[in-house]
């Protein structure tokens, strides 16, 4: 009998300071919450000299699984593959598979993660398209925002399916009853946007739905938090999501750089220090490290590439989350009659 | 013989605080330039009251056209077209349709600007659709994007037809010879994005342009500033705009927070006040302002509907650029054989 909760399978060597910054966030994880243990897939050697340096994991909190090679984050999703069954991504989605761990989180190539996961973990019956969802900072609170990329091409159906899923989300990690749930459009207005759209629009309007719909909401509209759950096409859901990030990006710079180029300039950041640091802390990107691929039997847990081990720890607190919520259970009860 | 170089249709009663803000535009840009006439379509009362106050506009260099309704910012398309014939949005693009002004600005209804406009200017033999283009800041200067929303569907000679004319419309403001042009995608790499955008890229690489082809870019490199024209569907454009808004909206609201939370903050922003004068005016997104319809017969500008007397005359000067540039005939030369 295990006296762990949950297992979760770390694939160790995606993205940037990997494994370093992964087995960071765990041990900082462990801390807090040490009910969960760790299938870790990666270089054993690297691995192993890591953890007998400073960052410390209780040992009966995880295992290493020793992987040759890695999936490299610039290879196409086809030359991933073909690198497979040896790397660590594909071996730690394949311990979900085996039913040896409950949930997987990656830093690497978010393509290859969905090809092999979508492979290997396969789709929920009556759910056709896997969807992305992520955390999006409002006024309010936090809303979740999918689809983020998993697809190209959308239709009806996919809005439909999306705004189930992304409601049991809402409920499993905010605890709210009933998720306010609106699609993203070019206008407010019933007639706008393009079929799929309207058609959605017209069957969520009219059907009973274990969530509130609220309509359309527009993009400026997405920081008001009115919505807790936005649907969108994963095109528009890509575009939109980087250009927030690139527009954030460019007010920061732009203000770091007004700030620096005066004497005067630079005594006053010095003398608000205390508000720069609070106003890092509030809107630190690190609390929304996540995305979160929906529509497979298994929840799969993509951190960001460029995240660090604290942003690598929020990942993890978000999977348990997950998981102490069941999340899939919850998702699948709204496919059994399909 | 007119002493003026161009004549443009002003309608004056379109979005807030008109028609104050609209002749308060004016009369800042007449003191600049004093070459460019002005055809004013509103209410003739309200107009010439506001001119016998305070607002100072040279006798010369306008004449008021008295219209007996507005096109109302919140009623659809097809009731502004009922509204229509006497409404001063009808009125000043008609002035266009009659050869009477050379370009028409208004801050009104969007959606109705746009039909009105392409039901009397007609679109420029050989291109299909209308965009809508816009100025966006980026790290080394400002880009432009289109289309921002002028259409819900979208194909490949869509993408091609907007590359030719944004560059021109690039070339005209902002006098780059050769303007380089990126299609807005979900990566960079060749094999991403749905099928009208991998045609469109196919294409664009080997045919000769009257610009440079960067290929794709993403979401959160518009603000690189690597490509001058950024080419996307009106769907996506529109969302995108209005996210990276909301996110500004959202920055500057939190940081105003968290530095009025305190007495300690309040008295760091007092202190840095000449520091965040300098940030809000290179920020200042007012130097931004004017949609451009492009594929009309005639350029059409929209104003934002809630922008003051200084943003609507960086539109009027914008509109001025590009009737100098000579724009619509740059751009037909693109498709006189088509």
């Amino acid at each position: 009998m295990s006296s762990f909760d949950y297992t979760i399978a770390i694939d160790a060597m995606g993205g940037e300071n990997s494994p370093k910054k992964v087995l960071e966030g765990l041990s900082l994880f462990l801390k807090d919450d040490n009910k969960i243990f760790f299938n870790i897939f990666g270089d054993e050697k690297i691995i192993n000299s890591l953890l007998q340096e400073k960052i410390i994991l209780p040992k009966i909190n995880y295992r290493i699984i020793n992987c040759s090679t890695i999936v490299n984050d610039k290879v196409s999703v086809r030359d991933s593959i073909k690198v497979g069954k040896d790397s660590s991504m594909w071996k730690s989605i394949h311990s979900v598979k085996d039913g040896k761990s409950d949930l997987i989180i990656s830093s690497g190539n978010t393509g290859a993660l969905l090809v092999i996961s979508k492979l290997l973990i396969k789709m929920i019956e009556g759910i056709d398209k896997p969807a992305l969802a992520g955390l999006w900072p409002n006024f309010l609170n936090t809303s979740i925002v999918l689809d983020l990329g998993a697809n190209i091409e959308f239709n009806e159906k996919n809005y439909l399916d999306f705004s189930k899923i992304g409601a049991e989300l809402f409920r499993v990690i905010f605890e709210k009853e009933n998720p306010v749930v609106a699609l993203l459009n070019v206008g407010s207005e019933e007639i706008k946007g393009h079929e799929e759209l309207k058609n959605s629009y017209a069957q969520l309007i009219n059907q009973k739905n274990n969530f509130d719909f609220h309509g359309y909401i527009e993009g400026n509209q997405i920081k008001d938090g009115l919505a807790d759950v936005i649907i969108t096409d994963g095109f528009s859901g890509n575009i939109a999501l980087k250009t927030a990030e690139g527009t954030v990006n460019f007010i920061n710079t732009e203000i770091k750089k007004i700030f620096s180029s005066s004497i005067f300039g630079k005594l006053c950041y010095l003398i608000s220090l205390p508000i720069f640091e609070k106003i890092k802390k509030n809107l630190d990107p690190r609390k929304y490290n996540g995305g979160i691929f929906l529509g497979l039997n298994a929840p799969v847990i993509k951190s960001h590439g460029s995240a660090d081990s604290l942003a690598f720890y929020y990942s993890v607190k978000l999977s348990v989350k997950i998981l102490r919520g069941n999340l899939i259970n919850r998702i699948k009860k709204n496919f059994l009659n399909v």
